[in-house]
């Protein structure tokens, strides 16, 4: 695949090669200036200039030299990976969850703050406090805001189309927060942030087809393809919770009817799970929830464990739903590698068998190749997981270290 | 988005100079060499020793003067369109075609051979007959050989690792077609050849995010993405007509049931229309096809048009399945432009007026930007459009068009 873009100038040719060596450290060091040298195929001189710019700003470290038989051994360098901190922002869950992160993605502080039902300009102040509360506690030079917001996202204008829980209509949250804190603000989709996470840091890392899948209140997917992320023109992207699966089924909070939303979602599962609460008297839900009302996720998954009959069926049909879409999306998009999260798949390995079940069935190109099925690699809190990705937003654009 | 590679050696600086300028020849020409400098950033001397080594190729040719006010008006340099010729084929309808096309994908010649069920060897004989009879036509130095086939591709070896209807499982038609006529061979899926040909040639060109969907004895679509072509890691990509649409329905030539296919291909329309013919005396389909066992989708197209008032429903039916599945590929890919081709979509405006209502209710990320449904641009002759889309390869590989 060749790419023809116009000629560098010195300017970028300068940049270019500091993004080169300092993605080349990031990917594979510690390495020597030599080796760096040899991986670029840019010349030791140039190579030891960058490596002194990098050095100084501390993007880059020294560390102690590699015995060898003869002649100086060669001091290494790797990763300054504390050199910059990063603030990222997860508005996907029913609280506000603002991160502190290195330049591997580690985090290194949390704050969160609950949301309770609040929408709008409420909102957005919710979102100002967490920050106002955790800028202060950075320590290093900041990179940037990564905000992984639900929703329809306008990337290149950081801009918020729709985010129907948070009552957001072409909110211009970048350009706002950029404004308040005088930084570089990056949002990005949740369900994005969350692939982005695992392209960047992940065990699957650098895999170029690669979706993750989040299934809880919504569901939604994060889309990779041929190394790059699926933006959809602002439009949405990756909104398989809105695939229609049962024909005139349920009304939809989208509006349609019969939405994957409305027979795999965490929404869909409680509210079958309170059904046979009422209605079997020895369902292992009345152990977990004393009441109907208590029922959440959380005690269906408890439940199910612990084996209840009357839950099986329903583990069943989603684990069949989601495995039909999975299924789609393979034999449509011919991705390789599918990776799960969010709140129904605690279910685990059952839920996951059904799935990868239907998967081998139904997918047409699972023939050739079988796609691989599994849960996220990074972390099972799902805010850390969008974080982390929302993080990764600012070292693509900042320091240019993937995309 | 920024892409860090390893630095140019002077080899390749030279070369991506060379691909460069002609890229912004083929894009923009006819322009002076001062507009190309100022296109490329080149410098005037870089762009003077191209053009020259261009000009020497045959590739670019000087044209008139632009007549200036002052001082002696510069030469205009453009494409030399037929400086090279590209031979393709498609081998995906029920004859293969094989054209000699220039570096527009203007086609010059076609020549077709009818399969008459050849399967197997006896299908790569035929294609060896037609490269036969068409090579010796070729006045231009050849760039290479296009295949534009249906089935499921592994890009990168040019192998078609399976195809039904021709009885292909892992054959290497890249490496035995290079090997007997010593061309630079590449193979690509016939839609994505479909949508590459679009991308490069047609109405919507350069427009990174499209789909062409493929409505005919079978159906599949070929998509971009952020400007590139899925090729899903050889295991299949675009299988639209291998997604489940109907629970428990027909069973499909994949093995499963209740496929697109087995409701929205022109199989499955003349299935129907022949139970219509059996059915219903008064039905148009008498007139054009005089026994059932005539009735093609040709001729059920005809009767629709006149009027028959039994098929008003049938491609109401098509229009709905296929309008969900474009729905799907909306809502799931945020995908801005479809364009139809295929058999089925000579039932014409009636049948796009459906399916863009159906498109319009269903698809979620239609609400913010309604996605634009059409017909191909280029060509009604299908084999034509693959044919330029299997060409099209040739100059992205070959000469670094685009891609």
């Amino acid at each position: 695949m060749i790419t023809v873009t116009a000629k560098a100038t010195h300017a970028q040719t300068r940049r270019h090669n500091n993004r080169l060596v300092l993605k080349t450290v990031y990917d594979q060091g510690p390495l020597s200036r030599a080796a760096i040298a040899r991986s670029t195929n840019l010349t030791a001189t140039t190579v030891s200039t960058v490596i002194a710019e990098l050095l100084a700003d501390g993007l880059v470290e020294e560390i102690g030299a590699i015995a060898i038989e003869r002649g100086k051994p060669p001091t290494l360098v790797t990763l300054g990976k504390d050199a910059r901190h990063i603030v990222a922002v997860d508005l996907s869950r029913n609280y506000f969850q603002a991160s502190i992160l290195n330049l591997r993605g580690e985090i290194q502080a949390r704050e969160q703050l609950p949301i309770n039902g609040a929408t709008g300009e409420a909102a957005v102040d919710l979102i100002y406090q967490l920050l106002d509360e955790i800028l202060p506690l950075v320590q290093k030079p900041l990179l940037g805001l990564g905000i992984g917001a639900p929703g329809i996202i306008e990337r290149n204008q950081n801009l918020i189309r729709h985010a129907a829980n948070l009552g957001w209509e072409n909110l211009k949250l970048g350009e706002q927060l950029a404004a308040r804190y005088g930084l570089h603000v990056q949002v990005i989709n949740d369900n994005q942030a969350a692939v982005l996470a695992e392209f960047l840091f992940g065990q699957y890392k650098q895999t170029p087809d690669m979706v993750v899948v989040r299934v809880g209140n919504g569901i939604g997917a994060g889309i990779m393809c041929n190394g790059q992320l699926l933006h959809g023109n602002g439009a949405g992207v990756g909104e398989i919770g809105h695939v229609m699966v049962v024909e005139n089924g349920e009304r939809c909070t989208c509006g349609n009817e019969g939405c994957l939303e409305t027979v795999a979602s965490s929404r869909a599962v409680v509210k079958r799970a309170k059904a046979i609460a009422q209605q079997e008297f020895s369902s292992y839900l009345h152990q977990f929830a004393p009441t109907v009302d208590e029922i959440t996720i959380g005690t269906v998954v408890q439940a199910f464990q612990a084996g209840d009959p009357f839950l099986q069926p329903v583990v069943e049909e989603v684990g069949q739903h989601l495995g039909r879409m999975i299924a789609n999306l393979v034999t449509v998009l011919g991705m390789p590698r599918i990776l799960l999260c969010g709140s129904v798949t605690d279910f685990g390995s059952p839920l996951l068998e059904i799935i990868r079940q239907e998967v081998r069935q139904r997918a047409l190109s699972g023939r050739i190749h079988e796609p691989q099925i599994d849960m996220v690699s990074l972390t099972t809190n799902l805010s850390d997981l969008v974080i982390m990705g929302a993080a990764a937003t600012l070292l693509a654009n900042e320091l240019g270290l993937f995309l």
